[in-house]
C-alpha cells in the first residue's frame, strides 16, 4: 500500500481536470438505457441510481481518479482499522465497528473494542428481553409499556428518525413491543407535553449523554424525575424507571440513580451513534433486539460495500463524489433529501445533522483554512408533501438544488386501496418517477410561466420495502457518503467545535458573572429583551 | 398617488446604490445601544429586532428608498383594495381580507367578498359550537372528540403548524376542545397510521381541497371512507362524519357526501389559506372559534402595521428588505428559521412552503426572465435542538446563512422547574441570546478549530408568550415579508405553475398511455425501477 498523504482538494490533479470538463446537459445524456447502466447495489437490498446526475462518463472517470488520488478507500480502511482520524480530539472513529468487524480487530490497551460494543448490545438485548417478559417491571409492579429517550442532537435525531421509520413495519410484523417517545429540547414545553402523555408507573426512561454533562439532557432528567415524584402514586421510585446510556468515564456511570447503565465510548460521535447503545437501547426496547440487530446487519452490508475501490461499484463513494462535483465544480450550495415514504418523515432531519455537523467546516485536518466550499445545507420533507410545498422553487427558482430521492416498491403497513385504477403506493411511485423526469428534462411552453427548463439533477435510492436491513443500509450509506466527502475535502468530519461557543456564552449568562466587555453587553442586552 | 409602475429590481436606482454601499462588519456596528434602537412592533405583542444584521444606517436608508421606488406600500394597498395582483391566473389576492378589512370593501359582481369570508367563519363558529355542545354528533350517536384534516400543501402545513403551536396554550387555557390529526401524503402508510389511531364513531373528518380535484386528497378521502366502513360498527354512516372546505365552484360543493360544507374562493392561495376556512374549520373545532378569531385579530394587527410607509416602523417591510439585501447584494442562498419554542416545531415547514412556493420564480410578472436571484432556500428546526445539530455549519461552515430567530419570555404550558439556579425557560432564552451573540461577534482562538469568525447575521422576533394573537401576527408577518420581497423582485408571488409538470407526468403514467418520446421512455424506466 502506498503511504497515505493528506492533501487539500485544490492541490489534486484530478480536481483541476474535473474543473475543466464540460458539464453534461441532462437532456443529452439522460436516456432510458443510461438508467439501466447507472445502478449500484448499496446494501440491505437497496440500490443507488445516478442516471439523472449531470455527470457523463468523463466526469465519473475523473471522480474515480480523484477518489484514488485522495486515497479515499485506503483512508476508509484506516478508519476501520482504528486510525485516530478524529484529529482535533485525537480519537479513533469506530461507529462502523458497532455493526461488525470489517478489516481487523481494533484494540486499545489490550482490550478489543468491537467485543466491547457487542457486549453492550448483548446486555441491552438481555435487559430488553426481561422488560418484554415482565421480569423487569416498574417500581409499583406494573409492566413497562412505554420508553422515553431523553437526549439531544445525536442522542435524539437518529434514534427518533429510526424509531419512526420502523413503527409501521413493527406493527405489521408483530414487533411493536413498546411505544417510544423522545424529550430533547430544554424548552420546558417539550418535557411537559411528553410527561402529560405517559403513565409514570409503566414508563421506562433512557437518559442518553456520552459526557454525562449535557445541559439540556440533565435538565430534562431532573424535570422528569420531579414530574414522576409529583404525579406518580405513593411507592413509585423514579430511579427504578430510568436507565443510562453514557461513557464509562462519565459522572453518570457511577451513579446509583439508574436501574441499569449501558456504555458507549469516545470513538462514537453523537451523530454517528445510532448503531451504538444510543440507538440500541431504545430500538431494542421498542421493537426487540432482533429487529435492531437486523438493522445493524444492513448497515454492515453497506459498510462492506463501501470498501470497493471501483467508483462505479461503490454507491456511497459515487454519491459522495457526485455531491462534491455539484458543490465544488457546479457550485450548488444546498441539497434536498426527499423520501417518498411517510415513515422517513424525520430522516432528513437526521441527515441534516449528520452532514452539516460533520462537514460544515472551514479548516482542514491540520487546522489550515481551506479555500473551497465544504458541506452544503441539507433540508428535506417527504414527497408527495414537498411537491405541494417547496418543489415550486426546485422546478422554477433561480438557484438549482440537487435532489436525493428515496423510494420503495411496497408500502410499509401493506394496507392499500385501488382508486381510479391504481392503489396509493402506485400513485406515490408514479409521482416520484414523474418528478425525477420533470426535474431532469423539463418541458418547453409558449407561456413563460409554464416553462420548465429542466437540467435539475437528482439521484434515487430505491428498494423493495423499508425493513430494518434496508433502513440500516440507508443510514450507513449516508454516513459513508459524508465520510468520503470529508476525506476528499481533507477536513475532520468527526469533531464539532462550532457548537461550543454558544454553550460557553449561555453558561456565562446563567452564571450571572458580570461581563463588561462589548460582547458581554450585547449578550446581556439580548437576554434582557427576551426576559422582558 | 403616483401611477404604479412595475420595474425589475435591477432597473431601480436604489438597487444600484445599494450594491455600491460597503457591507458593515457586525463587530463594528453591533453594540448594546443599537439593540435598543432596532426594535419594531410587529403586531400581536411581538417585536422584530434587526440589530445583528449587516445593515448599517446607510443600507437601511437605501432599502427604504428601494421600497419607495418600487412603491411597495402602494402596491400592498392595491392588493388590499382588490387589484388582480396574481397576474398569471388573473386573480385578486385577498388572504389579508380573511382577518379584517383594512383599506376599503372589496366586491365582485356586487357581492362583498369580506362579508363572504366573515359569513363562512360565522358558519364555522356555529358548527363548531354545536359539535362542542354535542348538538351535532357522530352517526352512531356519540360526541365527536377528534377532528382529522385531509389536505395537502397549504391545506396541511399551515393548519398543522398552527394547531401544534396552540396545543399547549389551549391545554392550560381550557380551550382544548378536540384533538386534531392530519392526513396529507398519498403514501398509504400516512392514512393507515392515522386511521389506526382513531375511533371512527367519534371522529369528524375535514376534506380540504379548493379545486376539489387534488389527487392526494381525493385518494385519502376514499381511503378513509373505506376504513370507516370496514372498521366502524354497523349503522355508522361515513358521510355524517365528514365536512368539506372547498370553493363554491368545485365538484365537492354540490356533493351530498358531506355533513356540511364551508367555502373559500380563488382569491386565497393554498399557502395563504390558514386564516380562511382552511385553517378556520380545524382550529375552531380544536380550540373553539374564539381562539381562532383571536388569531385573526393578531394577523390583522400585523397587516395594519405593514401599511406603514417608513421602513424603520414597518417590521415586515424591514425584514423583507434586509432579506433582499442579503440575497441580492450579499449573495446568501438560504435562510434558516429557528424558533426557540418547541410548539413551533412545524412552523419552519410552513414558512418553507410559504416562501419557496411564493418566490421560487425565474420570470417577472410579465413572464420575462429576471437576471437576479429571487426566493432563497428556507429551512429550520427548533432551538435548542438545532444547536446540537446543524449549527456547526452555521458557525464554522464555508457558506454564511442568515438566521431568523424567534423567542418568548414565558413557556406555553407554564410548568417549569429551577435546576442549578435557573428554570428551563431561562436556560432556553440564555441559549438564544448566546447564539445571536456568538454568530454575530464570534471569538478568536489560537486553535484554528476553535476559531469563530463571527459576522453571521440574524434577526429576532420576540414576545411575551405564544398565544393566539401572537401566533396570528407571526404568521401574517411572514406572509407580508414574502409579499414585499416578491413585489420588490417584480415577480408574481401568488401562483405556482412549477408544481404542474410533475402532476401531468404522474397522471400520464397512471393513465397507462404509451409515450414513445425519449422523455416518455425515461419516465417509464424510472417507474419500472421503483415498481420492481
Amino acid at each position: 500500500m502506498p503511504e497515505i498523504k493528506y492533501t487539500n482538494l485544490d492541490k489534486t490533479a484530478a480536481y483541476t481536470k474535473l474543473k475543466n470538463l464540460k458539464k453534461a446537459e441532462l437532456k443529452n445524456i439522460l436516456k432510458a438505457d443510461r438508467i439501466k447502466r447507472t445502478s449500484i447495489a448499496a446494501g440491505g437490498g437497496l440500490t443507488y441510481n445516478y442516471a439523472a446526475k449531470q455527470a457523463a462518463d468523463d466526469v465519473i472517470d475523473a471522480l474515480g481518479e480523484l477518489s484514488l488520488e485522495q486515497q479515499l478507500i485506503q483512508k476508509y480502511m484506516e478508519i476501520l482499522s482504528g486510525a485516530r482520524m478524529n484529529t482535533g480530539e485525537d480519537r479513533m472513529v469506530l461507529h462502523q465497528l458497532t455493526r461488525g468487524q470489517t478489516v481487523k480487530p481494533v484494540a486499545e490497551n489490550g482490550s478489543d473494542i468491537g467485543a466491547f460494543y457487542i457486549e453492550q448490545q448483548k446486555r441491552i438485548a438481555e435487559f430488553a428481553g426481561k422488560v418484554h417478559r415482565g421480569e423487569i417491571r416498574g417500581s409499583t409492579g406494573k409492566n413497562f409499556d412505554t420508553v422515553v429517550q431523553i437526549g439531544i442532537g445525536g442522542s435524539d435525531l437518529g434514534p427518533r428518525a429510526l424509531y419512526l421509520a420502523l413503527e409501521g413495519w413493527a406493527e405489521v410484523n408483530s414487533k411493536a413491543m413498546m411505544d417510544a417517545l423522545f424529550i430533547s429540547n430544554v424548552d420546558p414545553d417539550d418535557a411537559t407535553a411528553v410527561a402529560a402523555s405517559i403513565d409514570p408507573e409503566t414508563t421506562l426512561f433512557i437518559l442518553v449523554s456520552k459526557s454525562g454533562t449535557t445541559q439540556e439532557t440533565l435538565t430534562n432528567q431532573a424535570f422528569v424525575l420531579d414530574v414522576m415524584k409529583k404525579t406518580g402514586p405513593e411507592g413509585l421510585v423514579p430511579a427504578r424507571h430510568m436507565i443510562a446510556v453514557t461513557s464509562q468515564t462519565s459522572p453518570l456511570a457511577s451513579s446509583d440513580e439508574f436501574l441499569d447503565s449501558f456504555y458507549i465510548d469516545d470513538y462514537i460521535g453523537g451523530r454517528y451513534s445510532s448503531t451504538s447503545a444510543v440507538g440500541g437501547a431504545v430500538l431494542s426496547l421498542a421493537f426487540g433486539a432482533d429487529t435492531f440487530e437486523a438493522l445493524l446487519a444492513g448497515a454492515h452490508d453497506a459498510d462492506v460495500r463501501a470498501m470497493e475501490a471501483d467508483i462505479r461499484s461503490n454507491a456511497a463513494l459515487m454519491d459522495a463524489m457526485i455531491g462534491l462535483y455539484e458543490r465544488n465544480v457546479l457550485g450548488y450550495p444546498s441539497t434536498a433529501v426527499l423520501p417518498y415514504s411517510q415513515s422517513l418523515s424525520r430522516f432528513p432531519a437526521h441527515l441534516q445533522q449528520l452532514d452539516m455537523e460533520s462537514n460544515g467546516k472551514s479548516v482542514n485536518r491540520f487546522g489550515e483554512p481551506v479555500s473551497y466550499s465544504t458541506g452544503p445545507v441539507i433540508f428535506g420533507e417527504p414527497g408527495t408533501n414537498g411537491q405541494h410545498s417547496f418543489y415550486q422553487l426546485l422546478h422554477q427558482g433561480t438557484d438549482e438544488v440537487p435532489l436525493q430521492f428515496i423510494g420503495f416498491k411496497k408500502s410499509q403497513r401493506g394496507f392499500d386501496l385501488e382508486i381510479e385504477g391504481s392503489d396509493s403506493q402506485t400513485k406515490l411511485n408514479a409521482n416520484l418517477a414523474a418528478q425525477i423526469t420533470a426535474f431532469a428534462l423539463g418541458q418547453d411552453s409558449d407561456n413563460p410561466n409554464k416553462q420548465f427548463n429542466g437540467g435539475r439533477p437528482s439521484s434515487l435510492i430505491y428498494g423493495s420495502d423499508l425493513n430494518p436491513e434496508a433502513l440500516g443500509a440507508l443510514l450507513a450509506h449516508f454516513e459513508n457518503k459524508v465520510m468520503f466527502q470529508g476525506l476528499a475535502w481533507n477536513i475532520n468530519s468527526f469533531d464539532q467545535e462550532g457548537v461550543q461557543l454558544g454553550k460557553v456564552l449561555a453558561k456565562k449568562l446563567l452564571g450571572g458573572a458580570g461581563d463588561t466587555s462589548e460582547s458581554g453587553k450585547v449578550l446581556k442586552a439580548y437576554f434582557d429583551l427576551l426576559q422582558g
